[in-house]
């Protein structure tokens, strides 16, 4: 494939040489380098190269699947942290109990992504042995975005599974303060020329970054995703955020507030997620900063074995079969077409891995400023 | 505890002798009674008498519940199903595949009870020995409430997790048809002296059953359930029923109809659930009846020691504490508290052991009706 050619091709780039040269659309960026720079940059403050590397890939996939508040423009964040102490680079991970199927993991404050590599292939491992595999993580940092956890178990032909508890943002049905995170649930599943089945959903109605990209837009927030404590809906986007980061609004649960839209069911599915990566780690229920002040985080990976229940082959076959129905289903008026989850990263990766990745003018240029203070090229 | 021992005692009581005579409170059934009559019932129509036993427990659990939608209000279509034959009362259950943590269950058409029963008895053995189990049945047919049976592993102190796929009645987002169940999950994690976690819901904004009690109750559907295929909202709950019933409307995925509320997100767990309980076991999508017309369902079941993970003493500890601290949340304005999964029904049970089990009328008659038919007494 030629755009994999390409991105090969970039990667053994030098360090000095200005990426811009390189960008197959005026104001893209090439996966490759992108890769390649915040490699560099978390090496620079000590993460050893393959922890470096597992990094950068979890980011720049993000960038790559349109998951634009998972990717690269939470580098800055990363970096903070490493450079404060409040993410330990050469984390000492252990494995502090295990059955056949399950390892609980000590992340000992190291970058999620790290963590997150670790207990997603202890999981495939596991699998490969025992028919599933499933790990807790515990002392673990922010691990972006969920759905790349899931993914990694469906190269291997198996179903992945992975969630990680957030920082309270959300409120429970009737409740008029937050006491969930947007806990996301990512599910993948392999098929066969199809491309697979990942779902990656926060738990709430939308996630935070949601609030930042209306902000961006300068659209008013639709009733019923943040409400101020007295129960008032909140419409404007910016303002919203604000007070949601200082706990003063209140996101929603998926199914929104109340009874009619069955907003028990996103709180239950938080409060679920909450038990998984954060109860059965060892913690007591809302997330509190680790000693050096970052958010100390539970996850949770799992992995089946396709193969445990039906030959992967004769699966993949109904899979494509079933997502290709699915697509094909006739639409409500108005509406363009079905879609299946997962689907629209798959195409925004065709478009960004033979294009390049539009970053935003602002993260551009904190990864500028990032560089800088590095001494390293952007 | 007195409502117990007064439910044992009743359990003894004669085959001949009339139910009303027991009754605690005013048209109401003790559940000791309503147990007994659903086995005589399953054993006159030849399922052995361990298989009759699972089932009217189940059955009466979900009538305790107030799950009145999944209880013995479906005795009828059991019954249907055993003389038809579309049922099978004799089934020759086979492990057909395992590993250390996975089975996959044959159900030989048996009753779903009888299915669910040993599919999450398998589970919770092999969580025994491998940390967890993963049971995905097939060839089952309707197993009830979703929720009895991870309750099953949180007896054992486990967390159990099942789910069923259904009946196409739930549109994909932006399909002006139905291709998915409403494909419930259930998710149960133990508590100490709080009642346990437990997460019942269908994967779309409300199931079916709700439709029928919006009818008895002659309320208009809220906006954003059920949809014509054109994608005008049906407010008339029994016109709505009856065109659901035969495919002219369609249900929405949690989140609802379109982007704001996010129902990408019910569809994808929808769509999640049917990969596990159907794609998993064999079949290629949508719910397809059996040989003999009932509708032929694939299942899921998975059990997961907490102390895999962490002593249970103190995990259950943890969660008292988490689920009292989420109890005692402040309300918005007009709300009257904050509740978690699993506490209305199990305050529906207390209720109901100490009072009887208030059965609709229709359904007394149902069941005098099918008692008559055998010639046993209700």
């Amino acid at each position: 494939m030629a755009p994999d050619n390409r991105d090969d091709a970039t990667a053994s780039g030098t360090e000095t040489r200005p990426l811009a040269s390189l960008l197959p659309s005026a104001g893209r960026i090439a996966a490759a380098d992108l890769r390649d720079f915040c490699t560099r940059v978390l090496q620079t403050l000590g993460v050893p190269q393959a922890d470096a590397d597992v990094t950068a890939e979890a980011l720049v996939t993000a960038d790559l699947r349109g998951i634009d508040s998972h990717g690269t423009a939470h580098l800055r964040r990363y970096v903070a942290g490493l450079r404060n102490g409040s993410i330990n680079a050469r984390p000492s991970m252990q494995i502090q109990g295990e059955t056949p199927s399950t390892a609980l993991l000590d992340g000992d404050h190291g970058l999620g992504f790290v963590v997150g590599y670790r207990g997603m292939q202890l999981a495939i491992e596991k699998a490969r042995q025992a028919g599933t595999g499933w790990v807790v993580a515990r002392r673990s940092t922010h691990y972006g975005a969920a759905g790349y956890w899931a993914g990694l178990a469906v190269e291997q032909g198996m179903i992945g599974i992975s969630m990680t508890v957030a920082t309270a943002h959300v409120a429970p049905t009737f409740a008029s303060r937050a006491a969930l995170g947007t806990n996301p649930i990512a599910i993948g599943v392999p098929a066969g020329h199809e491309p697979p089945f990942l779902l990656d959903m926060a738990t709430s109605v939308v996630p935070m970054g949601r609030l930042e990209v209306y902000t961006r837009l300068g659209k008013p927030l639709p009733l019923g995703w943040l409400l101020d404590t007295s129960g008032t809906p909140i419409t404007d986007a910016a303002e919203g955020f604000r007070m949601a980061a200082r706990c003063d609004a209140i996101l929603m649960p998926l199914g929104g507030a109340g009874d009619a839209g069955s907003g028990y069911k996103g709180y239950g599915l938080g409060l679920g997620v909450e038990i998984l990566t954060s109860l059965l780690a060892g913690y007591a229920g809302e997330v509190r900063p680790n000693p050096h002040g970052e958010p100390e985080l539970g996850q949770f990976f799992g992995a089946m074995r396709v193969d445990a229940f039906r030959p992967l082959a004769e699966f993949a076959a109904a899979m494509d079969g079933r997502l290709a129905e699915l697509k094909a289903m006739p639409t409500l008026p108005g509406a363009e077409r079905v879609m299946v989850a997962g689907q629209k990263e798959w195409e925004s990766t065709q478009e960004r891995i033979a294009h390049g990745i539009p970053l935003h003018p602002l993260v551009q240029q904190e990864l500028a400023e990032i560089g800088k203070q590095l001494g390293l090229a952007f």
